[in-house]
């Protein structure tokens, strides 16, 4: 019997197989989620010059020592403007957030600490520290550097700083372009007649769904029947992918063709069996030009084999660096029975108590149960080892879409 | 001086206000992160027969009680086919995953534990329970049950039901039209020749990237000069949007045009101070069709204000019940002054250490630097009350994007 791999390292096969894609340049608004290919640098010094960071008045802070004064209004800066004046002893200048700071001036006073007066006089109501709310030239980014390194996955943040810099085009690492088939004469296609003895194809479009949620469009090729020919047909197809994900039909059982004919087609297999649960058979090969994925036939088994294996190559693929998904510790609810010696994958949901996070099964864990995965919140990780987990235990959970929110701020205020 | 809300009283203020939007009826495969709109049924039994679980061998449990045993296997049925023989003592069928149990068998035993002997004949080495590896009809679904609420959003494992009950379209809530638009004399275009007195619009597109990562392509109607004419017809075309983010040019300064232009165009505001830092000014109105955000002109600000403010109200548009971002609870690894009396939001960076969270401040925190932003995972609540914090201290983070995704796999096998 062929050797069952641990889920790390079938992991570790994967991602020393797979490296990041091309290069493409792309336009500013298309970049979110894609990752950085080139150092970018700044193209000017951020503030370009002494700015203040509130609206209220510049100000000579020696002047203000002995608050509450009154100072002579000399000029008004806006943002966009360059001032006129050089602020003299027991003057100053009304100024907005972002205009350059007067000459002379070296503070600024936010103007809800100020009493209008007269039109060309203020009263300072407090005292302020030399360079009080001023943004000195260059605090952001200086001219030259490097602001954002390559390998930097494109977050709002960061699409702030390359407009910052003003990048209307960069250059990223291509996506993987994926194409999904499933397999199996049980099936009934999205657009196909109702037949009561087929089963619907769900795993096309889980799987769609999954690479979605990555950023990647991918393209559904249907469903090949267990025929030879119109098998091969679909996975050569498929080849001209950069991914292909495979569902079905990668089993020992004798109607099983798809192994047998990848590795006609010239696919190198690197593993069959991972020893997990759900997620039989899982298996990995590649050609010169495309990565092959055999998944389950149930999409539970299959989503969460995806979520092990697919989800990160296809991020090392995207060139990031962050390939897994996150996990945080929380507190099981109850027990959990482990009889096997394999990894297993728990759906389950997660719930907030004080500072930390439970967790509860979604319930009947049965690999053709889907709507455990439709109201999962994560994967919870029974190592192969355990013999069993109790209630009120720390464990480990992978979380899953939709659970980067929640339903209260949970805010102290 | 007007009243400075708490954060947690602005973000109550605005998911009063706003509510989920219309209906409309998309594809399937246009469905991902929308929110369902009407309860969906199951069209079918599912699995629509009792099958198999596994490949293997269909059987009679007495039989192998006292295994091993050899068995006659009387037919092959595979996925897809409909079994035409009964199981008799002595007999078992040949089965493949998924496919219908025959008439007398009563358990599946997995082809793992049995050995081939003739063409026709199969050794069964362990004994099984009733009912092993067996999927009793209907144990996913059953015809006409609701597998899915009004309400639930469509993340993966959702697009895979609603695939199984063939909902090849579906209605969900629409998504909210949102208008970006940043106001000063002192912006300089992304596509604008570089002017070394100017400051780019980093705010447009940061904001832009934020709403597209709720899945949402908002339109830049750019920037507005500080001229009312100008000002008042770049507004009137945000005004036919369902949202419209203004950034910039909010505050009380003398040349901020925003505020009364917006109320001359029949903008109600309903607040225009939060006591929050980063964060200041920053504005919520509406008419009868559109939401108004007035927002910060710093991008740090504006950004932090779009996290407590915006995301919300769209997610509510949206139809979600998770208005927030996911929180949790980190150590702090440095000491953290506080000395005024705002809600503080700084930029953090995680680190995972053992079976917590750390949490780093990404350091100078001045709302005018945006690289702060770029590289946090989180922002760190520092409640209004709060006299400083020490390193050491369980803090609460709010978790920003990118950081669904971790670098270690973080298994334990």
């Amino acid at each position: 019997m062929e050797k069952h791999l641990k889920v790390s390292e079938a992991q570790q096969v994967i991602i020393d197989a797979v490296s990041a894609m091309s290069v493409e340049r792309v336009a500013l608004a298309q970049s979110l989620g894609r990752v950085l290919a080139e150092d970018v640098c700044a193209n000017r010094d951020q503030p370009p010059y002494d700015v203040s960071a509130m609206d209220g008045y510049a100000l000579r802070s020696a002047d203000v020592a002995n608050a509450p004064v009154t100072l002579e209004i000399i000029e008004d800066i806006k943002a966009g403007d360059m001032p006129s004046k050089t602020v003299q002893a027991g003057q100053c200048a009304r100024i907005m957030t972002g205009a350059p700071v007067p000459q002379g001036a070296d503070a600024v006073l936010r103007v809800e600490d100020t009493q209008s007066m007269l039109p060309n006089i203020v009263q300072i109501n407090c005292s302020v520290k030399q360079g009080n709310d001023i943004r000195y030239r260059g605090e952001s980014m200086r001219d030259g550097e490097v602001v954002l390194s390559a390998g930097t996955e494109i977050v709002p943040g960061v699409v702030g700083m390359l407009a910052m810099v003003k990048a209307a085009t960069l250059n990223v690492y291509r996506q993987p372009r994926v194409a999904i088939l499933s397999t199996g004469d049980e099936l009934e296609g999205l657009n196909d007649a109702f037949d009561a003895n087929k089963i619907p194809d769900a795993n096309s479009y889980a799987l769609m769904a999954q690479v979605q949620s990555l950023g990647i469009q991918p393209v559904l090729l249907g469903i090949a029947r267990d025929e030879p020919e119109e098998l091969r047909r679909y996975l050569q197809m498929g080849l001209q992918y950069d991914v292909l994900l495979v569902s079905g039909g990668t089993s020992v059982g004798v109607h099983d063709y798809v192994r047998p004919m990848l590795e006609a087609l010239g696919v190198q297999m690197k593993f069959w069996r991972v020893a997990m649960k759900p997620g039989h058979p899982m298996a990995f090969g590649s050609t010169d030009t495309t990565f092959v994925f055999g998944l389950p036939g149930n999409p539970v088994s299959s989503m969460v084999c995806f979520e092990q294996f697919v989800l990160p190559a296809l991020r090392r693929m995207m060139g990031c660096s962050r390939l897994h998904r996150r996990t945080l510790s929380a507190r099981l609810t109850h027990d959990v029975k482990h009889k096997h010696t394999r990894t297993e994958f728990v759906r389950v949901t997660l719930h907030q108590e004080d500072d930390d996070y439970a967790v509860t099964s979604t319930g009947a864990q049965g690999s053709g149960i889907l709507p455990s995965m439709a109201k999962a919140d994560g994967l919870m990780i029974v190592p192969a080892s355990s013999q069993g987990l109790m209630a009120g235990e720390q464990v480990r959970v992978q979380l899953l879409d939709g659970t980067e929110f929640q339903e209260v701020a949970d805010f102290r205020e």
